[in-house]
């Protein structure tokens, strides 16, 4: 039987490690096309490019990882690769691994979670996955079940319309993980704050600094979960209508 | 009693005629901000610089539109405008008036919309507001809604946890439009392609191009009421957890 082409991207970046490790893993029982930004595009949520033109070149490293990088976000390497890279159509998506969890309001502004919206909006099965951390990464874990999430994905199907968000405590060895938790999105958020600096010519200029203020205690909540070293899957749909609120809305009379 | 304070952004950009037929209406009913990219920044989705300072500059225009041109995206702009510029919270957000719907799959990728998002995230009643034509724009029909909307928001409050993305035809006179409809996120997406050509240097580049796929027919369906004449409100939420899905999920075992 032929093997499964698997698409791999992130939005960290084709230089990633994370993307690295993700790759070794998938290769193992997968075809793999590697489709990544040139640079780092974290924070690029679900933007592509209209106004500039892309460009896609050739990526090698240590031999054995080639892919192609591209000077655009992670949803355009998605839709790139599926128009004009890939001679078919593959199998699946995965986007990772992340530098740092993408849960709560982070899947809003996550270009790792945008990837595999804009796979499952091409009608390619997908997920991203991210480990919870920004220092000291073990990707391991987080490259295996990826493995294993691929091969059930692959036997199963995904609900239809339905893509997955995974992110992986940041663990020595995956027997210090709990288990897997399927969870939903999470309502933390950010208290940000803009760091007013003075460049070199006197100009001002802000910094985005903040910390995320944890808002959830449930257990079926992604990030808590994952503090309880749960691997938390949340499947995810793009159909943002807030569709209890239309019977208050159409009471309205707009006048 | 103090005018309500009202912050406008769009992805147009601060040079852009929609922005300024907004500012025009609504500062008759309303203290008005603007905070608005210094270029255009059309499906930024729901970016945020995180990499890159933000720089933040005056404008002005004809002498009576003011406003701030940051060098980020819509969201960008939301958050700084909250944190940083702004003197009190505001009471609401509008971005816009864009150029061209946001309906369907454009709801993903617009930076009209995603400053609505943001000001939601931030507890900021707010709407996003599109004129559905790229060429002969007539904004004084949405701006004049924007303002109905504007006051019964104010006076009703929107639910919690939503906010509107309202799409408005392109017409002559108000006396053509149907009415409003309160809608929800349609399913069109599109049938893209990249234009691959070479530059004077012999590399290639690629333009993203394509069309959109109509593919609802139901009355309260964002294009759909739209193509009827209608006004189209549809509220929205971040929440993209596919909950219908979740019991199907937590049967996986994942092994």
């Amino acid at each position: 039987m032929k093997k499964p082409l698997v698409l791999l991207t992130n939005d960290d970046g084709i230089f990633a490690p994370g993307l690295y490790a993700l790759h070794q893993a998938i290769s193992e029982v997968a075809e793999v096309a590697v489709v990544a930004p040139d640079t780092e595009r974290s924070a690029a949520g679900h933007a592509i490019t209209i106004a500039n033109p892309l460009r896609v070149s050739s990526f090698e490293k240590n031999g054995s990882f080639f892919g192609h990088a591209v000077n655009g976000t992670p949803a355009d390497c998605v839709k790139i690769a599926y128009y004009s890279i890939l001679e078919r159509k593959p199998d699946a998506v995965i986007s990772g691994i992340n530098f740092g969890s993408n849960t709560g309001i982070n899947v809003l502004y996550s270009g790792t979670v945008s990837a595999a919206t804009e796979a499952n909006i091409l009608g390619i099965p997908s997920f991203a996955v991210s480990l919870t951390t920004y220092t000291n990464p073990n990707f391991k874990p987080a490259a295996d079940f990826s493995v294993r999430l691929l091969r059930h994905i692959l036997e199963n199907k995904l609900p239809e319309g339905t893509f997955l968000n995974v992110n992986v405590p940041n663990v020595a060895h995956e027997s210090e993980l709990a288990g897997v938790k399927v969870t939903r999105q999470g309502k933390s958020k950010y208290k940000d704050n803009y760091d007013r600096r003075t460049d070199p010519r006197k100009h001002v200029y802000y910094w985005l600094t903040g910390y995320k203020l944890d808002a959830d205690e449930e257990d079926d909540v992604d990030d808590v979960a994952i503090s309880k070293g749960y691997i938390s899957v949340t499947p995810l749909q793009y159909d943002m209508t807030a569709y209890e609120t239309l019977d208050t809305l159409k009471k309205w009379t707009f006048d």
